[in-house]
């Protein structure tokens, strides 16, 4: 009999999670009931977020148990199904979790046409990172001609397409990343204007000043700490700030001590912060998947892919992209299209 | 020939200001040129944002150099006047600084019917705290009938306004304040449904748990620092915060190290702070003049003035503020009506 390959949580991890903080399991391939359809999974998708759902803390959403499948996006293949809406070989994107196969009633599911773009991006530009670029940026910093527009983050999932995005509304685009490939990536193949590597960067104060010279209207944050801060001072009046991330503050084993300087700084700024998260823009989808589609299509939109093989590797590229060490969209291919 | 007694900036302090920062001087009283007349001033105000002027730093706007008259709104009558727009014997509300007589070009200055209110109140509640509190609440939080607000500096000039247009507006309200005669005066007289002594109250989270069982979904920001972090950790999601000072952290002698939370808490909550000052709805004054002017005929809106006498004492009237001595707006009466 088939078994399906799943990974748990095995333990909470405190800071950086470990590779012994998940385990992979052997269970029997879930047959769907009636109302139901199994999936292959095909690519899994690791984000940020999946770190705070394996601490023990109730926050937007439920944490993961001890001993349950992670969760997160995955696109597969229906191989069986009892559902009127969904049929043997239609690709479909959905919260299947970390596992070869999975049982769904449909909720949260939609399908995916293969011939409109590589069904990766089901979980990446044309997915939840698409949309949370999109809408994150568009609809809370209000990027206008000629402003200029920080992201921290620059060349992950999201951060990537928030600079390409800016530059579509032209705005001046400064990113911040992590490494020199990254900055090159940033600069040469995506068409930023600037972009730094905090790693190598002292004073993130003066490098911005120097990459700003108009100061700062809009900043998309992924990331949170010292590079906020510094990019808080440097923020004009009436500035836009979007909280998408704060991954620098994910896995500290005590919270970290900042200067309390944040509030002060939005007050003399007249300046805005604002959180958000994806789904709030759920009646909205359409429109944001519909813009990136054409985008994609008219060549002004690229995508980068960080892709690593097999689901007992899943583990791993999660740890790695924690650490920042993707470009672009970090995936898990498990299995063949 | 008659002096006209100033205060200036002596030295910029450190820490909480001393009588010692400043000087009383006496100088010739300043005759009006062409297009220009003369006040006497009456009631001096002394508000929060005036430390940051003492400051040898720019922010929204240029420090006092040292010397310099304390800057500062007031009211006064004309007394001599080559200006075609203002006569002998009108009562204006201005820029005038803290100094017994002023020469004005009109710039800033407006003109207050005597007969609609007592003239302390254009410094007041019908003057920059009342509209403070009217726009930094009405636009920044929008409250709707049945949310919790939280106000810090709930007693003080412009937080005993927003508690009460909070009520207005069919919200919980839930003042935090720093003596037990100032939570007295909210709940007792202004009608806040709860508030809290900051002073001896040991947790705040909890203490604000307790007073707000449904959670905060608008919370006026005054004071910031740890009140401020309890206030984020119990924000509903959507919800909105206006920072309009953060007094806690104004007469500090090294930036005051706090936990990296704030940002994290506005995505997790999907909620938004944003900073003012109120000249950006300066088209608006009108409006918002009218309806606090309404209120208080109606007998909906209540005012206190705590009043300092003689224009030696603006020094001590502007610690004490800084000290949160004060319950409702701080005035130094420096001349008879």
């Amino acid at each position: 009999m088939a078994t399906n390959k799943q990974i748990t949580l095995a333990a909470r991890p405190t800071g950086l999670p470990k590779e012994a903080d998940f385990q992979l399991v052997e269970t029997p391939v879930p047959l769907p009931g009636d109302h139901e359809f199994m999936v292959r999974v095909i690519y899994l998708s690791v984000d940020p977020y999946m770190r705070g759902r394996m601490n023990d803390v109730k926050s937007y959403a439920e944490p993961v148990k001890l001993g349950e499948v992670m969760v997160g996006g995955a696109v597969g293949k229906v191989v069986q199904s009892n559902h009127a809406d969904f049929k043997e070989g239609d690709i479909v994107e959905g919260p299947f979790g970390w596992q070869q196969y999975a049982r769904s009633d449909g909720k949260g599911v939609r399908k995916i046409d293969p011939t409109l773009a590589p069904i990766s991006t089901a979980v990446g530009v044309l997915g939840m990172p698409g949309l949370t670029a999109y809408f994150g940026l568009l609809d809370l910093c209000h990027p206008q001609p000629g402003e200029t527009l920080v992201v921290s983050g620059a060349a992950g999932a999201v951060g990537s397409f928030v600079g390409q995005i800016g530059k579509l509304k032209g705005c001046r685009v400064v990113g911040i990343a992590g490494t020199d490939d990254k900055i090159d990536f940033l600069v040469n193949q995506l068409g930023f204007d600037a972009a730094f590597n905090y790693k190598t960067t002292d004073n993130y104060v003066a490098k911005l000043k120097e990459l700003c010279p108009n100061g700062i209207d809009c900043y998309f944050d992924n990331v949170g700490g010292a590079i906020t801060d510094a990019v808080f001072i440097l923020m004009n009046q009436r500035a836009r700030i979007s909280i998408c991330g704060q991954i620098s503050q994910y896995n500290l084993e005590t919270p970290a001590m900042g200067p309390r300087i944040l509030l002060s700084l939005l007050l003399v700024k007249q300046a805005k912060a604002e959180g958000f998260l994806v789904f709030q823009f759920a009646d909205r989808y359409e429109e944001g998947l519909r813009q990136m589609a054409a985008w994609i299509h008219q060549g002004k939109l690229k995508y980068t892919e960080t892709i690593e093989a097999g689901i007992e590797n899943a583990p791993r590229a999660f740890i790695s992209m924690l650490q920042g060490k993707n470009t672009g969209k970090q995936l898990v291919k498990i299995a063949d299209e």
